[in-house]
């Protein structure tokens, strides 16, 4: 089986999971107060949306990178890679979730965190699964040296481990949780996966934003 | 014509299919008792979900195998897989019904899982056909051959058989029918398709799960 | 510029507004009544999504096969598609709206089943126009001879003007209205569309079902 | 990397986004006033629709030509993209706000297309730092001539400063402002992009449009 499906697949939830994080922002529409209140009130709306659409975004910027680099897509692969779709598809619920919840305060606003905590770490995991699978002997076009390997294990599962943190933070600060989370979004922005073979290896490292 | 837009459409359709079934999961929000008590009795809709995010999952996976063996894609298959699509769509609102119902118990739980199998029953007949299609002569890349074939037609045909039995066990229990349905979507992970050509034949049984 | 995105985006339109019909026959849920009572209410909705479902996947059928046979793919072509697609996206919505008043009878049916019509008479004008386009020289990769041209033209245009007398029928009885257009679903199913070049041509008329 | 993922993932995103704008014109249903008269009440629905339609269809014309003309696809282009998506994705809520408070007038009707105006402009802003990214040295197939980036530039700046007038004509009359982002999507239309290296390059200028 070649890549194509398993990409245009993958790129078709990752497309729709992410369009419809907006739909969470809707105002109730007239009848619910000022539009200029509504709006107002939306304000962890705004926060959850701009976070679960940067987390989406890189997954699938990572995605891209892990799959690309693929020598043969194998039926366990297809399946380890459902698993990651399973919770990337549950990201809008949970945004919606923090968004109706957080501004609330309390322990629903806590347990509404954590409950994204969760479904960020499931896909975290789900996708080191992935990595996992990838560093093994004749699996990727351009493998991980040896070497090499520990520190790619490393950097894929704290991922994992840093989201299994938020849930724990959220039962003691909603918000300090979600900043975390926003944290981790913005190291993996700016944080290059020299683990995933092709890029790094064909092009030299940093040379792609070097003329940023 | 190619099998390109074939399968980008489908893929496009199990892409929406699959993502839409997590919205069914989203909590009624604030003003509807704690969002503990709202997640806890939303059990229902977690069972159905992974079920059905489990089952259309697969059939994506077998979907991808059947086509990518297709020789010349006819008039007459894009109309088999608008069939098995027609069902494919249904899935998210016969999950819903699922969820929402389950845990009421009597005749309506009952009702909602028979509904829940019919859909499923559908789906499976849509793909039997196209399967039924795929082993007449000159039609794949690798055809199944003569001997095997009424193997093949049982492997499908009797996916729809079992389908049949949730319908008619919902009846009498909406649990255990519930769980039939999740039995056979756990078959067929598990459960290779040596009937479609390409994989089986180019690789050798098994050869790709080897080294999982 | 190549065909491929033009396809891989009227792909993703057709896949997300076939699917979204079915969101129409979500019962309303527990408290409404017992879900038998609400199933067999929902008739019309069942009528209205499979007319619609193969609708759409017919003009996708023919879409494909317009398509696959453009020789350059020009910003006006563009602009056709865009304004199909216009209409597409409207199916869903009026598909709902039939559903809703169908059963109700009364001027409300006769419109939202005229509403219904005027859709897919958009629908069929810009495929139409689409295909007006292909029919101008050098622009397909199988030219349309010169004496089948105005045959072409008339099978197509054709399709518009029966939606035209959907919509007028729809006054005088809903569900007249609705066979018809119905009928043209079921005709679009079994009538080949030898205008169409690449299929016909390359591959003798006919031939493609001939096995089935 | 190739192109070829980003543009599915975006076409997704386009699709889904150009799709879900259809939802906001679904009528109340029974029991909110004859159909007619709903139908009639939506007019602020349909003007949105038809713009941001449009808006969004023309982002994506241009979007394939700046893409089909890129060299390699780095890891900030993918960035830039996410940045562009983020506010198509808020299209469909700023129309459906758009849609609900047009006609009610006052500040909320001038608040809502200022909202919109915002949304936008963000979406311009984004495709201007992309084509801005593509005017660097090696990074196009077909390079724009120096002399000509200024005049490039201008144009899709441009685009993103009328989005800003559009943002504060609103508070003086939201109809205007709403009216000004038609004129914007019309103008588009019309528009050629020459700036955009491989259609104006390798085929003439207006060459496409000159059979049409």
């Amino acid at each position: 089986m070649d890549r194509g499906r398993l990409e245009a697949f993958s790129d078709g939830v990752f497309a729709v999971a992410i369009t419809l994080l907006a739909l969470n922002l809707a105002v109730a529409g007239p009848g619910h107060g000022t539009l200029a209140h509504q709006l107002g009130q939306h304000w962890p709306g705004y926060v959850a949306y701009l976070i679960s659409f940067f987390t989406i975004g890189i997954i699938w910027v990572n995605h891209h990178a892990l799959v690309s680099n693929v020598l043969t897509v194998t039926r366990l692969l297809l399946f380890l890679n459902l698993v990651l779709l399973l919770f990337i598809v549950l990201i809008p619920v949970a945004t919606e979730t923090v968004a109706d919840y957080l501004a609330r305060g309390g322990f629903d606003a806590k347990l509404a965190v954590a409950v994204y905590g969760i479904v960020l770490t499931g896909m975290s995991a789900g996708f080191a699964s992935m990595m996992e699978w990838s560093l093994r002997k004749g699996r990727t076009l351009i493998p991980v040296p040896r070497e090499k390997r520990w520190a790619a294990r490393l950097r894929f599962m704290s991922g994992a481990l840093v989201y299994l943190l938020v849930i724990g933070l959220a039962f003691i600060s909603a918000s300090a949780a979600l900043g975390l989370s926003c944290l981790i979004a913005v190291y993996y922005v700016f944080e290059r996966t020299p683990t995933v073979g092709r890029d790094a290896g064909s092009q030299g490292a940093g040379s792609e934003d070097a003329d940023a």
